[in-house]
């Protein structure tokens, strides 16, 4: 595995490996601090791809003021042994200065897919993500790109922007992945107190009280399944509710009856403390 | 020379151009009614890249509500024979349709090189050209793309948005072509009466004026520069002045001495009945 910090000599090394070899490039973008749901999507990498790049920077465009970029976890020994043993070949980490050289004029905005969710309560957020992901995209020119479905609405955004700029990459979203006791993983769980942790459970476990109710109706409304959600959320005291919604998916567009929609997302935002955790579950109604 | 309607189709060609040869794919975007500024691009272009490719597209996104999109000249048939006789060897001729599937709901956006001179008076102009242009990189993947100088503004743009969303690509700008009598080559020249293509020679005369007016003097200021224009304009009735502007290159921003700034841009945006004419001189005062 080899470490590089520069534009161009990330770029040097894939035209080096895409000249000697017919295999394709595999990408997994991150913010670093990996856990196993990163490692998860570099093994993904390593089963599909024959270069695995990683990339490795916490990117000031995506943070609103107040939000944690100052603080936002940060361990690159640690990050370099989870990359090592799930299969990078090549871990590109460029300083702020390298991906901005100068204040960035350009940006690439994703409308109708961000106005609610995350979108809404982190304005531009999303221009923050699709500008620094099609900046990715071009310096590492990848074959497939993989992404976890934690951040559905991420996903949804990068695949939007890739159908409709004709990006030739193939986007491959990938299952989140969760402790044993099913709190989604994040690098943010490192915030939580001893007590915030326990409570963040409500989370995954209204997921699954969501899935539960779905399974037992034949049909059901937004407004039920949502209501479901937050009183279960609200039985933990220190539970502040961002959103708590139940979207059509892959559109995220709000529905009625389940009637309507083939395949629904419960997209879930809540604070315990400073600490903003996010989940979902997408599920599907019929083929 | 081999003609193509759809992205599938282009990618492929290039894909195995790239597999049997080392030379690079230099690129013309144009919005077809090819000029011997066009042809001008194109030599460039074989002069410098093993496989020539041409877009012909006229985009719908770039043109503002009451401007010429439906009547803009088109002629295939001819384009052909300019294109295969200046060296192409790949066309590519979308159809709004296979460029724009369904309604495009990323845009990429450049600001500040955009809020003056064509950025104001054509609003949302930019955003098309730049997300078109975004598009085309992708779908063309080229070496070296090869841009004609009378759109100055829109070459600026594309550098910044190349330099910042790291393009694999570089922008090769190509000096403006004049007919015989300096009217800059433009496809709505077609567009004008015997009277108006009589007029229009003001716009040229201006610019020439204006270089003769700078190159007898240590410094001058933007305003006295712009009177002068101005006032040759002036002296064809039939003139509209949309704007005439003279600023910083290629920062094209406003500056008050000359002795602040390397390069100025005079640039003009002229009306002749429905017809907008745009025409600019570059002068570098110091290297």
């Amino acid at each position: 595995m080899e470490v590089v910090h520069s534009i161009a000599d990330l770029r040097s090394r894939i035209r080096e490996y895409r000249r000697k070899n017919d295999g394709s490039v595999g990408f997994v973008p991150t913010m670093g601090y990996l856990h196993e749901g990163h490692a998860s999507l570099l093994r993904k990498a390593r089963s599909q791809s024959g270069l695995v790049v990683l990339s490795i920077f916490v990117n000031p465009l995506q943070f609103g003021p107040g939000e944690d970029f100052e603080r936002y976890p940060r361990n690159t020994e640690r990050d370099l042994e989870v990359a090592e043993a799930a299969g990078a070949d090549l871990v590109f980490m460029p300083s702020v200065s390298e991906m901005y050289p100068a204040p960035t004029r350009t940006t690439v905005s994703v409308t109708g897919l961000t106005s609610n969710l995350c979108g809404a309560s982190r304005p531009g957020h999303f221009d923050g993500v699709a500008t620094v992901v099609s900046k990715l995209f071009h310096i590492v020119q990848p074959d497939q790109a993989f992404f976890g479905l934690k951040d559905a609405q991420q996903v949804a955004v990068i695949e939007q922007m890739v159908q409709d700029l004709n990006l030739a990459v193939e986007i491959v979203p990938c299952p989140t992945l969760r402790e044993k006791d099913g709190l989604a993983m994040s690098s943010r769980n490192v915030y939580l107190t001893e007590e915030e942790r326990k409570q963040a459970l409500v989370l995954s476990q209204s997921l699954e009280l969501a899935k539960e109710f779905v399974r037992g109706r034949s049909s059901f409304t937004a407004g039920e399944l949502e209501s479901l959600v937050r009183s279960h959320i609200a039985t933990a005291p220190l539970a502040v509710i961002d959103y708590a919604e139940v979207l059509a998916y892959p559109a995220l567009e709000t529905f009625e009856s389940s009637t309507h929609t083939d395949s629904v997302i419960i997209a879930l935002a809540v604070k315990f403390g400073k600490t903003r955790l996010i989940d979902n579950a997408i599920i599907q109604l019929r083929k």
